[in-house]
């Protein structure tokens, strides 16, 4: 049973300073619950600079401790005190001598539902454009995640996640799964070129909603982010997006619309899988 | 080994005259020699109208004679008369009692390669706009289709066909496979939402030049088409288009820009088979 709910993306910069970036998260979770959200996502790497030289100095176990895992015990407290789920976007996540990007997704009791650990690393070679890799301080997840909410199940994936279409077809079969929220961080590289397509194709190939919350660009920040924060509905179209800079995204989301597409186009039941390589 | 060539679409509209329509087909694949093809690429169902009450009256036996397929026999000549290689769009097949849509492949000296059948059968529901299902009257194929020609393999799929992405995956896995080409047939309500998008993305996701190859808009038919033949790259770049007009796409296929693009972004190699659900 999938029942309308109100989603909304907060879309900011996070810097040096965890204090800054935590009190900043604070206060657009203020303004989306302001403004009638029930699921509010932020973005990747919400409470740290998006750079591999500072993922080990602003990681968290989890749950750790209000005091040794503040961004993690943030989550929790803002989810209870607004009574809201909160995907949150992602940390770095410490545990043992490992380094994972994990996305927090807690309940309105402020219990950690699921945690999602990137499945796919961003390691990427466009020369004097955009070179960056992740695998070098990171460890990959190896768990599909979907979480429970009373509006739909919600499959979530982060980021670099968003390139694979199995991944998202994984996420989205069962047909209770009305979306699909990928917290991310596209740059002034590979945004232009390709986040928008991503996203709408992954709405079309699955006849699913589609969200995703981006940091917003700073041109001060070593990893200029693309922003474009946006939900695709499953016919592909963007119901609402920002642009570059800070701000939210409030958007109804309508499973009649769904019900719509998926009596329309018959591609979730056309599948061949007897005939399809890997 | 891949080798550049140059591809062209020839689009136009097939009407109620199977003589005409190869007429037309004959004059635009001599107008497309012309420009320098080497790959030649025609319209889905090109030597008849598209509709299922007709598709029995149109099929053809492959390879049947000259007499009783003419249509194939039409593509065996123009393939070698101009020394270039045919993906004969499709025509209704008739093997048996079954019908299917198939596309003929063939080479410079004139003999079928392989025989394409649509895996994915149309069948679609939008109340008032598109309603059309090819399986009341079409048997779906088994097959995935790639050829081989001097200058990459190249993967074949029929319109439908290019909303599975699984399938262009199952095409594009081999390294030496650099193009898929999908003769198609989009309507005024699912070309203007999806065509452009799937192309893309099909494009983007599996790093691969695709061609789609349309019929042109005729506002008298019963199925209006969308046209807009079209040439992506790799980067999901469109190359050259047509609108909604009869004309050729005459596109350089660089494969240059397919080793930069996979050299950049390693989507092919990252993909974890492993953690996906089918």
């Amino acid at each position: 049973m999938l029942r309308n709910f109100r989603l909304v993306l907060c879309q900011f910069s996070a810097g040096h300073d965890k204090v800054a970036n935590l009190s900043k998260a604070r206060d657009l979770i203020q303004q989306a619950t302001a403004a009638g959200g029930q699921v509010i996502v932020l973005p990747e790497c919400f409470n740290s600079p998006y750079s591999t030289k500072y993922f080990a100095d602003y990681a968290e176990e989890i749950p750790g401790t209000p005091e040794t895992s503040p961004s993690v015990h943030f989550l929790l407290e803002a989810a209870r005190n607004h009574q809201v789920h909160i995907i949150g976007g992602s940390i770095p996540e410490r545990e043992g001598n490992k380094l994972y990007n994990t996305s927090i997704c807690v309940s309105p009791d402020g219990q950690i539902l699921k945690k999602h650990r990137k499945v796919h690393l961003f390691d990427i070679n466009v020369p004097g454009k955009i070179v960056f890799f992740e695998s070098d301080v990171l460890t990959a997840g190896n768990e599909p995640t979907i979480i429970e909410t009373p509006y739909c199940k919600i499959g979530v994936g982060i980021c670099y996640d968003l390139r694979f279409g199995e991944y998202a077809w994984t996420l989205s079969k069962s047909e209770d799964v009305g979306l699909l929220v990928y917290p991310g961080n596209f740059n002034m590289t590979t945004g232009p070129k390709h986040w928008e397509l991503l996203l709408r194709s992954r709405a079309v190939d699955n006849q699913i909603f589609v969200a995703a919350c981006s940091q917003a660009r700073n041109t001060s920040s070593e990893y200029v982010s693309y922003g474009h924060s946006m939900v695709v509905n499953p016919w592909g179209e963007i119901l609402s997006s920002t642009e570059f800079d800070e701000g939210l995204v409030v958007q109804d989301i309508d499973f009649g619309v769904l019900n719509e597409n998926r009596g329309s186009i018959w591609t979730r039941r056309h599948k061949r899988f007897e005939l399809y390589e890997r």
